[in-house]
């Protein structure tokens, strides 16, 4: 019986890691650097180093479970590629990880991890077909089918973010056009913001400046044009969440992320936006909340995926 | 122990229906008229007449699966919606059919049962994670997931011809705007084709003239400009592919239907650009390849699903 696991959740700059009760308390949180540059290998040693000063404390960790940035095979434990980690591409991390600290490890896409967590003690915790997606730099998602984790065939499920909803539309980091990712992610945000101003060179000379929380900051205090671009973002993330509806039918769709810190200004027209685009929307419609677990999601689901497993 | 199925295809014009082996085998065969707007009662009686002339011949008839256009909560039998079939809205299917029959009915959206017969004895049949989209007038979907057919929360899944790829393009059976149905359905690839001849009154004089048949045919004679308009509504159904891959991550998409009768002439251009919008692309690719069974594809996978639960 495990009574508490490690959990890991790397991302591009930070490790977020804790050590979690078997029914998802926090008994001890911390953030280190990635130093994605220095490899897997260095960062397994951090960690270790990590769990080495704790583990006398906590006799009853059994297990680890590493959430990372990426497209994961979470059977075999590995990274295959990750545009936050290039230098860690084709890395049996499972592997590394485990012979580092000594316990049986899982690893997952950190996504995966955050939905499983906000499944399993967060916003999608009584529906059992849920979808979370994760809004920020980055728009990610994961799948929770009739209680289950959805991989898919290879582990590659749930790339959200990626679905292209304007053919023709602004370029995205994955090089394709008009991908969600593209038009609702932090940089596009701020994009639309800075567009609705007169002044000719807006565009160039605002940018890199303001970021998502100044502008629904702004909203919040009564900035028109900020509340606008939030309204024009979420109407066009309606569209991304109508499309899932329509495919997967799901209870529950839970929208998290640093994006997400704007709440209603944009959940409120991607709700109604939605609803519009929904072609079963004749009984209870599939609702749409905010995420409750906030940068903690995916450690801990990274460690409830590693309890589940072992 | 089952040895017969009695399987039904409603469609908004034809009813096809014939009496299948427990292994898949069709022993015979009909199609009759729906007569859709004498609604489902007088639709159950014909059938019924059909069943009832040839019963005698067939002992071992052990259950009917009924498959039919719409929105159908399958675990009730009950059809909530459907476009083809307006009178039919709000009808208790599975009973009024079980009454006729006097067998154990099954009831399922008609492409969910394609899908089925697809992975169970067609193109799909190596692959537990599996999707096939019907092109036709209009464009459907079923998905099979770990080898079950996925329904989604509320039976409504697999909704994947109103998956919105081009925000404001053009409008929808729907009502809404640039679903990948009206950029790959049938009057969209006629409306391509016409749109490129150059006589300035090409689109209204010859609409309704052409049928999407007479496009490929003319693409396999030769005709640059019907090739052309495959080639463009394959592009296009290419990102929907995409959309469905990145989310989905299936082995297998089959696609079927009327305008799948053009083959690679779509297919080839579609497979190109779902390639380049995957973000798995890897690993093996998921293989795009024409369904197998045409239009018994349905009325099988009726009695098969029908089989499967009795």
């Amino acid at each position: 019986m495990i009574e508490m696991i490690l959990g890991v959740d790397i991302g591009g700059t930070n490790i977020k890691l804790g050590i979690i009760t078997s029914d998802g308390g926090i008994v001890e949180e911390d953030m280190i650097y990635t130093d994605a540059e220095k490899g897997p290998a260095y960062a397994a040693a951090r960690i270790e180093d990590w769990y080495r000063k704790r583990k006398g404390d906590y006799p009853g960790i059994g297990c680890a479970g590493i959430g990372c940035a990426g497209l994961i095979d979470a059977e075999k434990g590995f990274l295959y590629y990750s545009p936050n980690l290039p230098e860690w591409v084709d890395t049996d991390l499972g592997r590394i990880f485990a012979e580092r600290l000594d316990l049986p490890v899982t690893v997952e896409n950190d996504v995966n991890c955050a939905a499983w967590a906000e499944y399993k003690m967060g916003s999608g915790r009584d529906s059992r077909y849920f979808v979370c997606i994760t809004l920020g730099t980055g728009v990610g998602g994961g799948i929770v089918i009739d209680g289950r984790l959805y991989r898919g065939w290879r582990g590659f499920a749930a790339e959200i973010g990626h679905q292209v909803i304007m053919a023709d539309g602004p370029v995205c980091s994955c090089g394709n056009r008009g991908c969600l990712e593209a038009l609702v992610g932090a940089a596009a945000i701020v994009d639309r913001y800075l567009k609705q101003d007169d002044r000719p060179d807006s565009q160039s000379s605002g940018k890199g400046k303001i970021s998502v929380k100044d502008i629904y900051e702004a909203a919040g205090a009564g900035d028109q044009r900020a509340a606008k671009a939030l309204e024009e973002t979420g109407k066009i993330l309606g569209i991304g969440l109508a499309n899932i509806a329509n495919i997967l039918d799901p209870e529950l769709i839970a929208v998290g992320g640093g994006v997400s810190g704007s709440g209603d200004m944009i959940l409120e027209p991607a709700r109604i936006t939605m609803k519009e685009h929904l072609i079963g929307d004749i009984l209870s419609p599939v609702r749409v909340v905010p995420a409750e677990l906030g940068n903690k999601a995916s450690f801990l689901g990274a460690a409830l995926l590693a309890l589940e497993k072992y």
